[in-house]
């Protein structure tokens, strides 16, 4: 099979590949990495990355949603690249709890912290 | 860290978790599984899901790109559907050689075969 994570000339590129790829803020220190990306089934429109932050080796780390619309895709970083510093990033709404449920509140506050149109 | 595979309530899904997911025809017969998501890196949109079909254990299974507004989220099935039989799908375009480039032409050749609205 075609390793799909070539095939991303353009404009396009496999979410697989998105998945791992760097957070960098304006003054280009790495924030995190993205997780994974949260699509609108329907549309397929991508929401949020869910991006991880801090820790070592998995502990420790936080997960924040980050609103789409925050993200930037830098070709030459070839990363995201965010206007966030480290401390907004602290307070910001994380993924942590291992019964956490995706509510429609839950998704407001987080595009409610960045300052994001709301999806919901 | 979270099994971000669970958040997944209401509209919203992983890319992860559509990575995998059956796709069917409007019979109920099952066609394929997604591989991947291609999305357009600024938009974040989902242009094309990537859909292995055929073959065994991956051997002689061939890849297809299928436009994004082919696919039908069917919550019951927790499925894609498209309607297309397998002849369509055997005559579909490929993604096939290791040395594959996506190119605009291929793209459009992709969205006309299935009268999608082309993104190119």
């Amino acid at each position: 099979m075609t390793d799909l994570t070539k095939i991303t000339s353009g404009s396009l590129i496999g979410a697989d590949k998105v998945n791992g790829t760097n957070v960098y803020n304006l003054a280009g220190d790495k924030l995190g990495s993205v997780d994974d990306i949260m699509i609108d089934k329907q549309s397929g429109r991508a929401i949020y990355a869910v991006m991880s932050f801090g820790g070592f080796l998995g502990m420790g780390e936080k997960q924040h949603p980050l609103p789409w619309s925050t993200l930037t895709y830098d070709e030459k970083k070839s990363g995201f690249v965010v206007n966030l510093d480290k401390k907004q990033l602290e307070g910001a709404p994380t993924i942590s709890e291992d019964d956490f449920v995706w509510t429609s509140d839950y998704g407001r506050s987080v595009d409610k912290y960045y300052g994001a149109p709301t999806y919901w």
